[in-house]
């Protein structure tokens, strides 16, 4: 288990995650925040879909990106930004459930450099299958603290 | 170059395109339909955007895989369907520009499997700057045709 | 857990690892091979290694795409032969130890196509590091088995 | 087209080779050494094989990784090192040739990180084949020469 360095880490990645657009625009949801450990959950919606009517790959994408970076964020210090370097995603089923938990996990922290894996969901009453497989890369950007950080 | 097996691969790829729930929603368009290769055009949205205000990674993500995926799907046959194996991403500059222009562009086409490169440049009337780099795996599905798959 | 469809499953995966030339090269043993789980043992050497003396990452490389593909392998049926499609890799620490195990884990079996886990643990006798970790995707080819593909 | 800040580039690089153990063992060549852009030639051998008798995935691996990074390093100061932070690579035919050629070539330097791409053909008198496809990303380590650091 991890240690976290910031005590607030939580305020600091529910209050970042607040300022995601386009987490409101897909109706994404932060499920859960705890060391090294982010869920973000979303609800099957039509206008999310790709040409067969499933849940479209960069949307899977969009959530477990995100759940990536802020599982590793959980970890970084206070006045320290997240960017994804990098990811690779598997897609092993249909994004075909009532709803869609992506779960990040940090495997290795480190000072400049994060590495996480990380699992989508999809869910319905009846059950629940394994639909993308990622390993991501973060970076930590030191002394630009996430709130300060705008685009011009 | 290659040459396509359908004639009407622009036809087959536009009406798919048209069914894409998650394209109307993020406002992208097909700007270039030609064999193997594909282009989707993404102007920048407040509402597209991560929590420093710039367009999201998992934006990104979706146009670049979407023309990934079709730029592969040209050279497919009539009756099949493309589904995204899986994908590798590099973020190499912040999704800063007034339009976003995503390229897929076939490296390798098989019977089976096909291997895909594509590019996201965020553009300005200034500049141009690629922010992206994706190599891409799709698999041909033989005898399910694009419009007959449908989620339940 | 998995259930081979193979019963002779570890036999045909012990048979097929005597036949590469690279693994004798570089002194690779299979040392667990069980349905959906093979790891190889690798010891030290100063002819494998990068500029700095430590284990080149090549060498990491082959040993963990060679347990990945072995780990999917055990799950095929007989009259196949098994074809890494791609695989990433994370190096997460320097390949500094007395030996190293790869270990390649199935996550998701499937007719065509199977998605695999890998991690490298680089140990001596006081401590083990992971040092690199893996997503693979496997191509199973039915109808040709191992023993009867061969290069002309 | 790069313009490397140190002049002394390709000496530093060829140096490095030297000092690889790994590739000597191998055979590999080192046939190209342009700012931004490394080749390795490797003749086929037996001994390079995996089951079939074609050279083996993790071969082909070591040779575009160490190409890939040195692409890298040609653009680094005199006094640093280069890690591969990782890489993702597609396997597109068998690695069936008189001899192999790892290119590398960098995409985009930066401070810290680098993005490169690279590509392995096989050769033989009568044609030249594709083989693998790399996306990688190297990190910068500054103040330490690549001879200074040595596993102790």
């Amino acid at each position: 288990m991890f240690t976290p360095v910031d005590p607030q880490y939580e305020e600091r990645i529910r209050s970042s995650f607040e300022r995601q657009g386009a987490m409101r625009l897909i109706g994404a949801r932060l499920t859960r925040v705890e060391p090294g450990a982010v869920d973000i959950t979303l609800p099957y919606r039509a206008d999310l879909t790709q040409q067969h009517g499933y849940l479209h790959a960069g949307i899977l994408s969009t959530i477990i990106d995100t759940a990536g970076g802020y599982a590793g964020y959980t970890l970084f210090p206070a006045d320290s930004s997240v960017l994804t370097v990098e990811y690779k995603l598997n897609l092993m089923a249909p994004g075909e459930g009532e709803y869609f938990v992506a779960e990040g996990r940090v495997v290795k922290p480190g000072r400049t450099l994060c590495i996480v894996q990380g699992e989508v969901h999809a869910r319905s009453a009846e059950r629940s299958t394994l639909c993308a497989l990622m390993q991501q890369t973060l970076i930590v950007l030191h002394g630009h603290s996430d709130d300060s950080t705008r685009r011009k």
